[in-house]
């Protein structure tokens, strides 16, 4: 496979930096492809502004989205983010590491989606056999892609639980699985998660390590997570999910097939 | 009231702007005391590096969390991070206004969470009367404050409803008004939302004004989202709510005292 890997943390040489090496070298040694986006290495800038489109005329009003599709449709995209959408469109599985921060994902690694993923590309994308509904959720320039989250976290794995204090780890990455892989048309694998990363010695690291490796080997193989795609007749005109025999399920779970193992 | 309003949009003249324009207004109209902070305006830096402590040591191993609880401990704070903390502390209400990209705040609000909430301040705040559990959930340094997030978004209100394809707005927004709002200490109004955002024409200004004037009229006195506290006895030792007769709630549902009206 040709894999792309995403970095967001500021520090080589701590916990994620040795589980990306570890991961990136059994990847290699498995006879896989990886090309990296690291992205405090590569001083990614995080901002959406208008210094991202060289057309824009100084003093003009910025619609970022409009100029976005404009830049992404005349080939006058920035070089950085360019570059970023070639990755992601030779890849065949995107993994995207950090640390959660603030319940969410670092700023650097926001900055990236923001900009990377183009209007007219990753969103914003038309049907033409249906002009009224846009390719996305399960459908998309990006689909046929896996893609997976590698996240560490400050808090227990029970603390993270369904009825945990800090919310359900699913739902609090449901922007990034389901807002963004599912989105843009990738299939969403489990998240793998490193719990406790602060409690975390340098004597743990050869064993997170080999849990991320094995999970690494079934990349190709293991089932997505199962969520309900836009245009297959689950939802209505108003993509609002129809009324189902088998029950009421509401919120987040009403975008899954049905319950995850 | 003192109140803080947190700007994330990059264009002034947008929808975005005209709201805040006429929600600072309505605010001073009425006694209120208002200071901003307008973050592309101050060319918030959103990346949380290594250079956010000036006396890391060149070439040593950064902890952000670690690196950020001394220098907010010993005072050697980067100045735009004291600056926004001081502003925080001098409000009793926080409004926080951004689009909602990717499912999520802009990458520059991030980086505004990520560096001024500092650790030692706003996480890893000990509890002199019980030291195994921190001030957070509804203790913390924040307490007493009000916080409401003013946001527009691209998808319609019924995309982004309970059964909708976009997923629940609550729940994308938990991140924020739990995770943050109520992490800290302080209370989460419910968020005044602005949907189809990208649809709203100038003719519909004046109406869109005039709803959000009249939500902040009751900022001092709107119920706040019934959050459970972590130190109020919901929650087992490893932070797990406790099994309740009243029925199995799960997911982030399960945060809350009672269902949202």
């Amino acid at each position: 496979m040709k894999v792309l890997w995403v970095f967001a943390h500021p520090e080589r040489r701590s916990l994620n930096g040795s589980l990306r090496d570890a991961g990136v070298r059994a990847l290699e040694a498995a006879g896989h492809e990886v090309r990296q986006s690291d992205l405090y290495a590569m001083s990614w800038k995080a901002v959406a502004d208008g210094g991202d489109f060289a057309d824009t005329e100084p003093g003009a009003r910025l619609t970022y989205a409009a100029s976005s599709f404009r830049a992404f449709k005349g080939g006058s995209q920035m070089a950085d983010v360019a570059a970023e959408q070639e990755k992601l469109m030779w890849a065949d599985a995107v993994l995207i590491q950090f640390p959660l921060w603030w319940f969410s994902v670092p700023a650097i690694l926001k900055g990236w989606l923001d900009r990377v993923l183009a209007a007219g590309w990753a969103y914003r994308v038309t049907d033409p056999a249906n002009p009224k509904r846009s390719l996305r959720y399960g459908e998309g320039n990006l689909r046929g892609r896996r893609g997976m989250l590698i996240v560490t976290t400050g808090a227990t794995a029970a603390s993270l639980g369904p009825r945990g204090v800090a919310g359900d780890i699913d739902d609090l990455l449901f922007p990034v699985n389901y807002g963004v892989f599912w989105y843009t048309g990738m299939s969403a694998l489990r998240p793998h998660l490193i719990h406790s990363a602060n409690h975390v010695r340098e004597d743990d690291y050869a064993r997170l390590e080999a849990e991320l490796v094995a999970r690494l080997a079934i990349l190709a193989t293991d089932a997505p997570i199962p969520y309900r795609a836009q245009n297959g007749g689950d939802y209505d005109d108003d993509l609002v999910l129809k009324a189902a025999p088998g029950g009421e399920a509401a919120g987040l779970t009403a975008t899954r097939l049905r319950p995850q193992s």
